[in-house]
């Protein structure tokens, strides 16, 4: 039996890897392994732990990590602590591998202790192109990585560029993706619950009309800016004259500035139609994806999901930046006027149809089997 | 006036850059600013805090972060430590560039804190192939890194297929070149004070006679193997006749075992013409590297300004795989025959001519030099 | 020159020692060191560094030490963070003497750094009895402390029973009296420019009306009670008919259910004549002191200015417990009624006139005093 | 059941508990927990985990957490990883009780990390008096914790001074004397086998002849002193022309001084009767303690297993000041005269009776008793 763990930093990597984690757990050669850290363990973005056993996981290790503050130093500070933490996770569970997901901040704490301690690294979503840390963050993760696993051709054709054994790249598509195809065959509708269920701040506005759907995070680089961008992106969207829903940002340097500026224009502007949910689980995150005009903002989710559901789509500024997309994608620079044209187009088109750019809902079987088989020499070395 | 801060992590990081030290330092237009850490800080392996002043440095902020224990949890525990240290002098100092070294365990502290931050990261020695785990830090340090340094071309060839931009890949030579050029200069002759001036253990054979030098560290990887190989290294130097001048290791996982080794061999063989030394400073060493009949183990050192001195080298094992390397080195497997042989045909053959391939002695005057004047933008991007 | 060093967690911290830091920095022998910490570095909770260079001090450390999560385990994490980077702070910055202030969780990180690395320690506020973890934290300070600085009388004679040479119980009397000694010879008034200058939400009634004044903190060992807690008190006044200031608690665990139970309660009450501020400066806090119909919550400024001042008081719950209080406060239960009804009591009789209990508004000159001549030795002994 | 947790930060911390965790394990209402930290888990110290298990027991955590350097800043260090790695292990073990024993550095972080979250904290060999920063420590923890099981009658004495309830104040005895009472009535011979099974360097002189023990550990507030202090202990020892029989020291601040001289004196003195060990078993050592005919040096083991046993002892220096001791102790200063005159009184004399100052043999039983039944408030008071 090899002993596999998944390292989870938070709510976006667990629905990024769910599917997989699934597998892993079915799987008759597998067991699965499970590190809470960073945002999974702190109850203002969610208890990641609730959900976890909910699906019929559990938890076999926590590391508390997240250092406050909205400054890049904290950023610092919760990798150094989550190293510490899960150092002493990673000895008490001797995994074979350790999947590690995407590029946030903290999972170069996971990546760097599970490298050091010579357990084999698998990563998910590699070989990338975005802007800000992460941009630096996912290329030296596939530098510690043994196997790899692409979300596309594109991103495992960077892979190999980088100098990886091709044999060890593996494009699987996207596990997200798998997650999306499984929860819309089930149920695509509109949630009517979303006041009754998940609370938030605003009017409650009839659900059952069209609404633009907000999602903005910091840009770590540019951090200052990001209370005005948010202000830019809601204003634009009141132009359109449709309700809003808008989510909280995730713990990064620059979340202040985002959740203070969505604050502020809802004290200036008391009658706004604008509802702020915090943490909505994912699920219904995907249906209010299927169902809106439009998704606004620069979460990747638009990107990578919305080109499988199909979701018009404004992407903002550079977080994005070099990720491959659909043509459910329009890009606008962080400027009112631009936003507010791309939003009318994209509420002039309504949905597209779906592209299998990030996979087509099998990502998760396929890493688990190859996980299961896979023989990997824990010292790599450069291809070139 | 550019502020660069200079990472350093043990006397071997001090050695590669001291020159580069000397040139910021003097440059109009640059202010030095020094980090301390690892076992830069233990007096176990040499304070090299008294060094830096002895030389016309001085330390800016010093970060205790070497966790005790001979095993790969603990390097992940100190990276960890290292980071939260690191973060707060970085906040302190401000710098402008943060020069990091080469590819210790530790330095990935020093570097992901600076790039987290939005500091730019100057690399020196990216680039090159090698065993251990150094061979993924190295690598992932030129992901985050925004200025490279590299010693050699083939180096700085392999960082721009990493997907780095070529105009900020410079091919300078390695530092620790430029220092061994300045010593030899001044003095290349056989030091001949050893016993008075650092102790050691063992029998005080006569200087002036012909002598093997070893220096061998362990391999991360293969962890636990580390006595086993030290004790064949030395049998095959015995077998030779001539004395023996050992160093102690650094503190890596493993160091226990090479340092048992040595001990037991001693304890057991109580006749045996084998003097060790701990710490012994730089130049001391590189004018042993001159004089000595045979450089033997795994150091860097007899690759790199081997090439340079035109020491005769044996190479043992996978610690140095991958490195480009001069006529002056012979390679062999951690297997005794293999290693007298080759020591055999290094004492007939003598000492080599000088070959450049790890640079002409001021690499340190071309990195200040660049530093006062390269504009970069602190986002990265990867080229393809 | 001796030099002083003061940790400083948060803004309460400051206040509760910023006279003896001037005392300290104008004295002629002594020489006045800074270090941040905790709270203190967080913009959610304000930024001391602004304030303290607007006070004409500054920062010569800064320890982003914040661990996020609203649970003990952060508490432990944030200690252990905090001595991390308190010790390289310390070895910096060689003080003669580190000041701590009274017995926040974090306090503890800096009084063990200090004592375990032979720099004498001097604590303020020690010898007083209260509910909580404080009070654990409180009396083991004392046993790691040099120099004893207790507020009154009482707390002196506990800090000898603990144990502590009687020679170094300087009864100084407490360094926030000072303060409000300075701050309300100069400016008695109330502040009228609250809504201009600080914002918060809620109605903007007229500040010129009676108001009753809230402030409230979790309670750690009752950790979960908060929400309910708070929102009894908000019923209480609210049955008064007063206008209600209420102000955001500290960041302890608990203290995100206070913050919770705050924003319900406004949510389900739109009318309510109730509103909050974060983080008003303590010189302002000082004089809404002074003008309040009451005072209402557990702040131990109840009881410790209060006294001085003569405000009327209604104290809650157990947080206090055992700290010697004067004829202004009256106690209650976290129970509705029994808070309605001491608070009607209180706006009753209105102020009370000056009892000097904690201070006459001049222990901070006292201790820089004794801290330019006190000799002590670095070994401590219990008396008995 | 109730859960009881033990922290071992090391051998000596073993040796002080061992039979109140065997009697732990056997109690129907008890569930043993063992958290594994500091020197338990490096190698250079021997190997906790393996004896445990060799004994029964099993470590549920590990903490890696000794950091390297010998100066106080790394007792500092080492404390602050402990707390970080402790909060993770005990939100994962959840105790009823966490069991802390005596007063070194590193059990500071266990106490402060269960105190804060709100587990209940066991404290044997509390209420002593010695030197170094140990005692600030013994009495901090003493305020931290709930069940205090003091040695003998004085400390507990002491220990209700300090304001603690002495409901909760329990008299138990040393479990460290159950364990030499349960050993001795096994086998009280000398082991013979001394050089096969544990090496250590030095002439091999016969085990049957008298020897003395030395056993010097450095006093931390006198850090520096300790290689000067160790060469005089040696230096009365070979005066007094009996064999040598000495153990390396423990880590703490100072260590390398004590080691250093050790072999420095060695080195200068090829000849002496010095036999070094390193890591010997507490069997072993107890027994050499029954059979030597002076045990020499600081160790807290002369005072308190030397009464029980009637070992003829020689104290030095400050290290044990204020410990309870009977007639088998002569101290003397750190004075090769002095400590030379009080050895050859001791050889003159022999051994003495037993004195069951530190308890009859039975402590464990009645600790794991106590805490299957004991009711104790969370929330401390003190009770004056």
């Amino acid at each position: 039996m090899r002993k596999i763990c998944v390292f989870l930093g938070g709510r976006a990597n667990y629905s990024s890897i769910k599917s997989a984690m699934k597998a892993i757990k079915e799987h008759p050669d597998l067991t699965l392994q499970v590190i809470l850290g960073g945002q999974a363990l702190t109850d203002k973005f969610g208890d990641l732990e609730d959900i976890l056993i909910n699906d019929g996981f559990s938890a076999d290790e926590k590391v508390h990590m997240l250092v406050a503050g909205d400054k890049p130093v904290s950023m610092v500070k919760t990798t150094g602590l989550g190293m510490l933490g899960i150092a002493d996770a990673l000895e008490h569970l001797e995994p074979d591998f350790l999947i590690v997901v995407g590029d946030r901040y903290e999972v170069m704490a996971a990546t760097v202790a599970a490298a050091y301690m010579n357990i084999r690294v698998a990563h998910t979503m590699g070989g990338e192109v975005t802007g800000t840390i992460d941009e630096s963050i996912r290329h030296a993760i596939t530098k510690f990585a043994h196997v790899h696993f692409p979300a596309n051709k594109d991103a495992g054709d960077r892979i190999i560029k980088l100098g990886e054994e091709p044999e060890h790249v593996y494009v699987v598509g996207c596990p997200r993706v798998d997650h999306v195809h499984n929860l819309l065959e089930r149920d695509p509708s509109m949630p009517m619950d979303l006041y009754e269920e998940f609370g938030g701040v605003g009017p409650e506005f009839d659900l059952s009309e069209p609404f633009l759907l907000v999602s903005q995070h910091p840009v770590t680089t540019e951090y200052g800016e990001a209370k005005k961008q948010i202000i830019k992106t809601i204003e634009a969207c009141v132009r359109t004259g449709l309700n809003i829903i808008i989510l909280w940002p995730n713990a990064d340097a620059g979340t202040e500035g985002i959740s203070t500026g969505i604050r502020q224009y809802r004290e200036e502007h008391p009658g706004a139609r604008i509802h702020a949910f915090k943490n909505l689980p994912n699920d219904v995150y995907t249906r209010l994806m299927k169902n809106t005009a439009c998704l606004v903002g620069n979460s990747s989710s638009g990107i990578r999901e919305g080109a499988y559901i199909g979701t018009p789509c404004v992407n903002i500024g550079s977080r994005q930046n070099g990720r491959e997309r659909g043509q459910n994608v329009i890009d606008a620079d962080t400027d009112e006027d631009q936003i507010y044209e791309a939003i009318e187009k994209q509420i002039a088109h309504g949905p597209y149809p779906s592209e299998p750019i990030y996979g087509d809902g099998h990502a998760g079987e396929r890493i688990a089997d190859i996980l299961s088989k896979v023989e990997v020499n824990v010292q790599k070395r450069i291809v070139y």
